[in-house]
């Protein structure tokens, strides 16, 4: 009943919402969660007074996808915008489902 | 101080908000985080304009108890409705706490 | 290009927020991120009328850093207030910057 996928969440300012959901649904991801979240790093995310300036976008794919995202997020954000990005290994109920486009 | 458990996280519609409470709740979890967010998959969720019309319900609990909730929600929802579910592996402080129910 | 690192997660009244975020920069990390929730559970977090009323709080650093967070949590807040944290082996793009005040 479970599969082992890739959850990839992307942290970025707000302006980047949409190349960043094109970018996920380019690499094949067939869904994806967005949250309105406040934060502060070392690029210069700041925290606001609960605005939610920034966003965590989720998605749950393939391993092989993930590495696609990150690749891609590394070579056109990660040196020049407030982008921080992570995979955790999850178990999906029905995973394949979000195989389909990998 | 840390025990390894699962945490169950939900994403649906608002809609389903007071069952999927429910649906922890009698599997056994001693507690849950809800929050607001945005979405869009295969089964039609829908990312609108920030009005976190989806909600995201994580819950800690034992291995076990993950796998029955995971159960119900397969049997009851995830055929039908816009439900997304998936389990991952943390280390919580004083875990002891959230198997009391399990 | 990814590192594995601890995400700390910890979701509790709102109004502990400013003294979270000095704990985890005291403890060493670089950034965090912040989102309202709500939520229900043993020490009576309470789940409102989505007003979020409580934070999540969420930090990426080494696993040293996170033991440290956690062992400070343990000791000031889990006995006596509505906390709860957690952590998440998660493999982050240029993580080595997470790691610098480590």
């Amino acid at each position: 009943m479970k599969t082992v996928l890739a959850k990839v969440t992307i942290v970025s300012e707000r302006l980047l919402k949409d190349e960043l959901i094109a970018l996920v649904k380019e690499a094949g991801a067939t869904g994806f969660t967005l949250a309105a979240v406040e934060g502060e790093g070392s690029r210069g995310v700041r925290a606001g007074d609960w605005e939610g300036r920034n966003i965590m976008l989720e998605t749950l794919v393939s391993p092989e996808t993930a590495d696609a995202i990150l690749a891609t997020l590394n070579e056109r954000y990660l040196e020049n915008f407030a982008v921080v990005a992570w995979v955790t290994e999850v178990s999906v109920v029905r995973g394949e489902k979000f195989l389909g486009q990998a």
